[in-house]
């Protein structure tokens, strides 16, 4: 019954190499089927060439617990699964360690709006949590991770609707979407835009954000809810 | 009878990705027929993968209508059509947010002619606009998005056939050509010297434009009246 | 009896173009057979898609001999074999000119421990060497190239077990593993940090190294004798 | 009986676009056969795809003529050919406007001897010229591009054969070797040191020239007399 997500699952994580959002396995997406209140998410350790549907793993949204597969679920499903946990909207969730978006988490910086590319799919700057204290770390880090980005998006007001991404500080990207397939679809774009922004500021390197109403103009116009826009 | 401009205008599209100026659907390119009075452009949202020919709208040139074609146009059509209507020498447009490019559009600097390989096909700097007000973001933006290039080129006394493209602040490219495959061309250039630049100045942060002799000899030798050159 | 170390030798020398770490045959793996005392390593200056499983040339660990293969040893050999000798725990040996390692070993700089990239494979700063006398250099050059390295681990009582890999001071990178294979995974890891370490500290010059509780987590969990990890 | 060459010639030229130094028809090699008093040179304006053996021009060394061949000559024919006047060790001789070098040429800086990976190929910095005069530029530009290269080596006592390449100041770099095949490989060489060298410096912003010892035994041990070397 799970059969279509896991396919979706599949699909999302071998878009990972193919976009070169990243090298090895070092990368994992699920999405949540919210009805039954579970999620799906990539098994640990597997090479992409050899993954399979059923090798996704089925993992109690509440308990944390395997309820279908026979493999072991990727170490970041409880990370994943905070977020499930805390932010309603998504319907997919995205790990990598993609090179430039990965930049900015490990100076620590947020991806600041510096343009309609980032504006067309990101309402604002893209957040980098704080640092992880030595208990967060040493207790559920992989669990804390988790809380620490939705500490970062309740303590800035944030919507992940809105901004639908996250640099975790000295690690790397999150990114999510209305399903796995849009959430790689975010991490391609922030991808792109962590790129750019690295030598837009070397350009300029007083380079204010971007005009509020242009920001405004070109996220409303795909996002807001009179949205026209298509390229 | 637009049957040879629309394959035109498919193929300069394709190009798009094949010279890895555009991630997703990000870009379009557009010809004119002045004859006709009509535009021809990409359609808005569709996938390179599945586009044909017959994707492609036909807009009255005047009215902006559609006046052939079952799909929305681009979104940017109206920027194209500001642009066909100032600049009478233009046969295509394209616009991307190829990723050097619009580093520089997004820093909000005209790249410099710093060598021979950008003097083979701009006479000058690139330049950038200026930011647009909030009435001509909020107003008619993809409209006015085409009268601030306009103003850009009136007020600096610039040739669109000797400058063939601009960088829209805080956007990214518009490159433009005697016809579509033209105009792919030109913004392929575009990025090749947009990336030069950030390096070149970098190893050298005072450098200055390159001499006007050699500016002219190599522009002049590939599109004067005397034109003998060819690699 | 060598046939399967030699395929494994051949295979990980075929992965260094294939993983964009080599240009034309610049780059070498070796592996040994501590129970015969033997090394088996690829041969100089043959093309990477002529090269063949018998091509690989075998080498005696203690006395430096060829003692089995009809071409001659890469040049860089003798390092190899000093490394063998002195470190116990290696297997597997590869050198490259791989881009961005090359780039931080001819600034002659250690690469800081940034991020978990960094910590889920070196357990701390890759280390570079300090520069070799002329007395080094014009004596048995390959030989102290690896001496010169032993030096560097023995002085900062650095375990190549868990730094695996070295930055050789105005020439490139040798990484190490259990096998050839291991080495090779070990100098992609490498050439991903060292090129986002560029410009993480672009981004901010005056980058501190990542908490010691984090490269400790993300060390031990992959690593550790509680090891759990695998994305 | 200039079929060899001129397949060599072809093949060279084909290199090109595979080792990604050239965008459209960027680029052009040639080679020389000193018996005969001919080089023979890639056509102007040709796409590479299309380009055949036959498609080669044969002109004449001492008076620049056209002697076989139903093409016109690259334009960058007079350089050509004033370097193999000029430097009678020249067997091959290859111009692109590859990235990197360019951007050296661009800012017209001398490329650094600052690792192994330089000194296995040029035995010291690769010069940049003196910017031309106007007057060399309206007269015989492509003539007047060669005369001040050969200066350059001239003044500096630089041997062409030590040091296979230039950057001609804000254009790009030509390159050259025993035959056409060489001349490509050593632009490749250029093009992976003029790319490590923008961010060694940017990582060490007073980096030093490699030690003399270094660059005397890494050149000498694969040129020198005694050469031994291959990896």
């Amino acid at each position: 019954m799970l059969e279509e997500i896991k396919n979706q699952v599949l699909e999302a994580n071998l878009a990972l190499p193919e976009y070169h959002l990243v090298t090895f396995t070092w990368g994992n997406v699920s999405a949540v089927d919210r009805q039954q209140g579970v999620m799906v998410i990539k098994p640990s350790g597997v090479e992409y060439r050899e993954m399979t549907a059923s090798d996704m793993v089925v993992v109690d949204l509440e308990s944390g617990n395997v309820v279908e597969g026979h493999r072991k679920p990727s170490s970041d499903t409880e990370t994943h699964r905070v977020l499930y946990l805390a932010f309603e909207e998504l319907g997919g969730i995205v790990h990598t360690h993609s090179r430039h978006a990965t930049i900015w988490a490990q100076a620590g910086r947020d991806l600041p709006a510096w343009g309609t590319t980032h504006a067309d799919y990101f309402y604002g700057p893209v957040p980098c949590t704080r640092l992880m204290t030595d208990e967060e770390i040493n207790g559920r880090y992989e669990w804390e991770t988790g809380r620490v980005i939705v500490e970062t998006f309740q303590q800035r007001q944030l919507s992940p609707s809105d901004i639908p991404a996250v640099l975790v500080n000295a690690h790397g990207p999150f990114a999510w979407g209305r399903d796995a397939h849009n959430a790689v679809h975010n991490a391609v774009v922030l991808e792109e835009i962590a790129y750019m922004g690295i030598f837009s500021q070397q350009l300029r390197p007083s380079l204010p954000p971007m005009q509020t109403s242009l920001l405004d103009k070109h996220y409303l116009r795909k996002h807001g809810k009179q949205a026209y826009y298509g390229q």
